[in-house]
């Protein structure tokens, strides 16, 4: 049987804690049950933590309020980390002017506003006037009708060779305790297949989302790798990025990797986390 | 330049031809003009035609009344080879009881009919009910919504492990000048990846399609390969697997691969025709 | 617990059984004792079998005679069907004249060999005299320096646009209790890649082996598919294949697939056998 | 035809340049002629530049060495960034005891030496005594005998689980005009598939390398990103890794993409640099 590691323990030997949301702090339920006082006892130590996410359908600020909502005031728009961030760095500083056509809800579209661009949604887009569109952003997997608008991103990209920008590198993601969904970055994949072309990916387990992290700590840069750790559910993102960044990682049980196949996973991956716990809940 | 090859020449050499369909004989618009003499030409001179299609939206018959209508009268619903009839075989041969859940149209369902099993589209299935559920068919495109139904196939295939048959394994095809939608194979790979499950793929280039043609042949097996044409517009469907088998391969340049850029995509995927031809039309 | 069918009661249901060699009935260690009772039991209820395997390193004459020598005298090379069978037959077909390249030992040539073609070792290849080389065959991982002809064989494919034929689709094979070898079906892969051409495999669990092995069953065609046996110890080689092709299937646990993950890879591969069996032995 | 931009203009309007050194400074040959006067006249205005190359076969000493020898004395190791900087960072990070197997030559190890932690080349394992091996490196494509040692790597990773870092991420590398060898990233592929764990790459396209670059610069952090660009060769690792890390690109044309099929490579790809250059050289 696998041996857990006590998560108090754990994080008190780290001056800074990057946490993973999804089945980490929260599940499709909602605040995973004792998290906050996991963060009060941060706070109270003055171990600084901050919240990377893969998830782009919604703004650092209205991800906060969510938390907020909840209960748990230390949550601030400052300390979450989200791949549309990425995205949108990347925008300002390659696509200086046109139209950006993208793949989402309108929330998702806080990322890449006021950017100076124009913004179109693939099922506004006319095929026979595209010589403005300069980029093409794939934001969430909601705001659209996948039974035309894929088709439709892909006679886009035939014709005109544009960035396509992927903002979160997810394929699916739980809805229920037993069932997931298709993620905006599992349609990328298909439509990368089908389209021959490199597409750009912004998300854990890429180094560029630990390095704007890094480089957003209040602190940075006296906080060393070695003086962080990155807690988070999944393997093949939260573990194996922080690994290969540098960090010390911790695997929590909370969400997509069960403790009944931890060890195969770890095993047959060859992802290896620092720790093992049963979740990020303190006694 | 690349040099052509005369069709008449080139189909005269052999007994039997194989055919594809679509960026063959017909496209987006109907029949390609002129076919039809192609056609009347090898009935003349007593040589066997079939045609191979990935297009499991239809049946045989459905097929064949369809140019019938345009006026070719020699097409029956005999010399029609369809990797649908491959997905029934495998049903009949291998699920001998229960439901077949599906993706497709209802006249997709035509292969999979009359077998003694209930057939269940997805929008249909009830998550919570599933224990009846002996395999699944992608048949083809239409008929559901990629939204939900989807990621319900994903739910399905986490819960039961059953075989997943996909009767047609194109990615795309043309429904305008300029224009692709996304095919049911196209969907399968993405469904494929994100279970992590091998799928069961019957179509070109897999030599299962050649062989149930060759074994369907009127005159088989005194027929020999090497007097037998195959002629696609597709290096990785219908050269691909043409060549594997053993047949010998004509290139049209009616429908995937255009005149200025056959040489490089000859040269850059390593599938050489034995011929290369303007169209399937006979002067 | 798994539960396992009894592999006596199981062959009984079958005319004609089909076997795969390496795992079911030898390992690295010579014959798996007992599995001569089975093939004897066999052939004295008039049931035929045959050896499918991906092994193109030795004639199907010297592997009768392997078996043979260690008192199998049922074996001939009549019952064996190697990948190398279909290497030869696609040769035949496609290529012409000229010469061959070839990476394998000089027995691994049987195959291709009295065809009218040139034979030609990579290691004695010259770069600068390549304009008569019509086709690459792999053989097998011995027989030639991989470090050296390795990257000579890319050379050759990128100033060459020949057809390459891969004789052994197995990517490695076991050697010891404990190891295993890279084999040249993992070698093809990584120049596939490389070169980013389409190569022409023969061997399970394509199609095209099944159907030569049943063309050449003594019987053929009163045989129905439904009457054969497909035993082997990989998932992905044998049972796939036997599924796709519509036999019944049986998993032995003597090789590839051990026990204690039978269930998990059937599970994670969507890969079903019909039957679960200890070995091939009977008691 | 394809419009190129003049050099000396184009990198005018930078203040830091990041050269790819391999088809864009040197080739098989030796320098490029005349690149010696671009990093003069880059010197005369003080603009910065570096070097940031996938190289791991020798020390930044070794690299500025060999360029100073040449008559190249601007090029100082603390100008040389390569990937092997980032697997040693890694190790330093992530392994703190026990043995580092590798592969390469002993001057590749050049990297991972002084960490205080054994070294053991492949060639020299015992199979039967690796309970101290705590990672694997791929350092280098020279240096072991491909036919014994890669099996041998493979059973290592069977039998422990340990992080496998790959210190160069090039598939090829060209040894001549015409003629390419196998790099240890080629080898690292197929290991990687062969044992199904994920290996740890370091090397341009990945974002690491360039904020490893970009945080060594002498100027860090009073220079922007858009005031820096990247110049290379090859579209899939300097262009697509300067373009997501931000920074404008420029393709030369002396390297891995020849004029005549840049157009078509930036087509068939989607990456797409911002400048297009004939050489790295000033007129």
């Amino acid at each position: 049987m696998i041996e857990l590691d006590d998560f108090k323990e754990v994080i008190s030997k780290y001056k800074v804690i990057f946490f993973d949301a999804f089945g980490v702090l929260k599940t499709y339920n909602g605040l995973i049950t004792g998290v906050d006082k996991t963060l009060a006892f941060l706070q109270q130590n003055n171990q600084d933590f901050y919240i990377l996410t893969n998830d782009a359908s919604r703004s650092p600020a209205q991800l906060a309020a969510y938390y907020n909502r909840l209960g748990v005031g230390s949550i601030t728009p400052a300390s979450v980390i989200s791949s549309g961030m990425l995205a949108r760095e990347y925008l300002s500083l390659k696509v200086k002017t046109g139209t950006v056509a993208y793949l989402g809800t309108p929330d998702s579209t806080c990322y890449i506003k006021d950017l100076g661009l124009n913004l179109l949604p693939i099922k506004d887009l006319d095929l026979n006037n595209i010589a403005d569109i300069n980029a093409l952003v794939l934001l969430d997997d909601e705001g659209f009708d996948w039974n035309y608008d894929l088709s439709k991103t892909i006679n886009l990209l035939r014709r005109r060779n544009i960035p396509v920008v992927v903002a979160n590198t997810d394929l699916t993601y739980p809805v229920s305790k037993q069932q997931v969904a298709i993620a905006i970055g599992g349609l990328a994949d298909m439509l990368e297949t089908l389209v021959g072309k490199r597409f750009i990916r912004f998300g854990k387990p890429d180094a560029q989302v630990f390095i704007y992290a890094y480089e957003q700590m209040k602190n940075y840069p006296n906080v060393a790798k070695n003086e962080i750790l990155m807690v988070g559910d999944t393997l093949q993102t939260d573990i194996l990025g922080g690994n290969k960044f540098g960090l010390d990682t911790a695997l929590v049980l909370t969400g997509n990797t069960q403790i009944e196949d931890a060890e195969v996973r770890i095993s047959s991956t060859g992802i290896i986390p620092t720790y093992i716990c049963e979740s990020a809940v303190i006694r």
